[in-house]
């Protein structure tokens, strides 16, 4: 195994188990946001215009977490520092 | 074991894993949503039209986490750059 | 162990456990949402329409998760991109 | 150890733990909703034609989950196209 | 180890394991439904048949569940496509 | 290590963890069975024959996926058909 | 490590394994029906008969499967057929 | 490594995790036992002779879990007959 | 490793975990006996002869599994049959 | 493998774990908190200034720990320490 | 290694481990029972005498086995009979 | 691997897994104390100050946790003594 | 790696974890304890004495069984029997 | 690997596992008892003088535990024993 099938090896599985570890509590925490929300919709129609808004808010809130974990996945497999330094030393021989 | 064949492996073991993995959380978080939406919908049937509405906004953001995941698997099956870049190596010899 | 009982071996596993681990979370949240459902209805008889037409397109969704993990399955013992690229190297010898 | 042997090991593992793995959500979640009905039942007798439907219709979207990995259990046994390939290939020297 | 050795070993533990694990939740599942049944039983009597024979298909429909596994484990004993193939090898030589 | 030892070995150990393994789910199912019986019973002593008939009709379903493993584990440790292969072989040399 | 002395080893451990992990469920599951007993008991003295004849009847059912597993262990140290085989074996050198 | 330390060894090592697993479930069992007797003592003290003697049978039934594996664990450390024969072969020769 | 440190390394490693591992069950049941007997007295103080008793009762009895590790932990420590057999053989060569 | 490749490949695996593990709890506690939020606001909508305004201070205080780590698997990236050691070590060369 | 080092080995890692898993449990009973004493306390301030003196008794108890880990924790470090053994033979060669 | 490689591996493993893991309590134990002030401001909108104040002084204790975390794990990054002494051995050679 | 080493890793590791895996339990008992000391003192201001007095011993109590751990971890650093003995014997030769 | 290259990378990894580990449990505690603190204010306006002071004490008992931790962290990385004879030892050389 050479260096270069390592680094795109690791850069693989991490960037699978990043994305998909990485959505875990996200998802979890959203899904509870939104179910509060209908619950809270349901028992105060009135207040709907402060709980969608607060609701967004949110969401967005946890969806960075999520999107922090995506970038990295991107990261790794399209703009890999190391993998670009390793076939650029490769190709340089 | 080659580098092309280690490249394949890891492929296949990390896209079952991140979409496995991966939809674990977004099923359980739009289960509880959906079972939440269903229990104000009895509570309070005249919220129908917010309640609904509600529910599909924050389904499709919850989605939108495990779709990350099958966004990354099927890059990882069909547009793998580590595999590209391996087997043009090979074709290249 | 050659390139290609590997790939077989490989494919094999992760065909089965990625549609194992990837029904329990669907299984579990659509368990969820008829559940409520259900009580729901005893509680609130008069909103069944509404009740399980939101129910039908939640659980649509939830299903959903599933069948991108059943896919990737598929696709992992039918139309493996990896097995196919394989076996032709070898077919060419 | 053999190709041949290798591939009717795995698959033989992977057959056994995708099933009993496969069962465990739809189970729970069957046994979930069964749960729910009873007792909506015993709450509101007079619904009971509704609620048995969608009991029904649930369960069978619930059996659906578990219905994938017997499948994909019984291709691994009695159809696996990687076997095929090998004993052909054996069959063929 | 020869590859009939092998073969049986793995048949073995995977007929043990299949059954072993795939009644778990069947059997958490079919308790909680018959847990539920009788609380319904004492909470409204009049409605005995119609709770009797809604646990009786749902226990049905989940024991369904343990039966693909005891199934397949008993596949794996008595009727298992490698293992005879294996011994059909052997015993042509 | 020869075959012979082998099977015996993974026979012990499967049988073993088949029934250690498989009791787990049935006795807490049951346990839970019978608990809300008993709760039910305090509740609703006019409907104890109700009660204990369909709490036995539910225990002697949950206690058949004991019995599947018990019979399993029997099966392996006495009538093993790979170890009968195995001591016939032998027996035959 | 001759064959003896490995089937020794894995039928103590096993037979440990087998009891210690196989009374796990049976003393919770009993735990908690001893647990409601004694709170129907308080809630419904006039019903003692009743429930404590369910009781012990839950309990037998329960305690069977406890003593499955007590039943592979003693097997599997005092009667255990692969042992008795192998030491025939030893002893006809 | 001879026989006969390795048979030593596993029975030290199986005869201690036997007790220590094996005490786990019937104390929890046990625990909750004893709390529901006092609170329901503290909520119906007429009925103290009637909960205690149910609650003495119960702990009996639940500790016989415990001896069960205490047995097992006496067995493996004073009357192993593995450790017999190893020990009567090795004074023999 | 000879055979005798062998031994000794493996009673220390069980002797340790048989304890720590063998209080974990017993302390957190008696810590709920003695919760609820606290709220128990708290709720009804004129059964504190009672309650106490029983409390005293239930106590020593789950005492009594953590005592069967703590002496299966002293056997192993200071009177193991097996080090007594490994050093009386070191002695007699 | 030497050194630049070690480096590289561990600082991938870390900066993916340590993003991956690092936002679930981040993304519990802020659905935690969005979710009480919604519900407080239902409760009592003349507060919601107030509520909203704990809620975002609240919500960044835990989102900082979230960017603790993402702040830490970008060092690990771009500007890595050890990495820039080894590779001017090797440029050096 | 010669077998000094492992059993100081040994003993080290063991009386770490043993005192520090055996704590998880006492003090997580003890923090239940200290916890509903206080909320007994404040529900029935004129049973303060009972209360304190069940509680300092049941604390007692618990205590007792965090005591034993502690007590073969310190046998392990400053009284461990294999220790001795192993250092006296040390010490006469 | 010479140690200067090891040293750098080590501590980029262990200062992504000291922040990833240290985060994850305080997160929780923040995401609980904002929650719960939150549901007490709408319930007692007139303590909003002492709410808040006590809020803020908590929140800073549990942050202080998530920082040591963050602090140890910038030592081992950017002023590690053990790299120090390695790359100054190195540099002196 | 020499015995000296061997015993200085295995100190440092098993010190580390003792403290930190022994302050779990007890930390999370406190946390309880004065949890339930708040909410009483709220409940029943008048007891504020007993409670707070209660509580202190309670927690002395609690904390015991971390120093427990604390004395375990600072007598394998600073005064370790086993370490003395090496170094002694090192500095002998 | 060396001595002084091993200690180094066991003080690395045991000081942040024992920080990171280490405060999960306070950072949990303090999260209950400040959530507690909180609405005991929400609930009793009049007892904050008693509940703040109560809680602070409390804080710092919990805190301390995290600082045993932090402490033996520090003294791995800044003033580790081991470390001092290694380097001593090198440095004699």
């Amino acid at each position: 195994m050479d260096s270069i099938t390592l680094i795109a090896i690791v850069s693989i599985i991490t960037a699978g188990l990043t994305i998909s570890i990485g959505v875990i509590a996200p998802a979890l925490g959203e899904g509870r946001a939104v179910s509060t929300a209908l619950s809270s919709l349901a028992q105060q129609p009135d207040a709907a215009t402060t709980i969608t808004r607060t609701l967004f808010v949110g969401l967005a809130i946890i969806e960075s977490t999520a999107i922090y974990c995506f970038v990295v996945s991107m990261i790794l497999i399209f703009a890999n520092p190391f993998w670009n330094y390793a076939i650029t030393g490769a190709a340089g021989k």
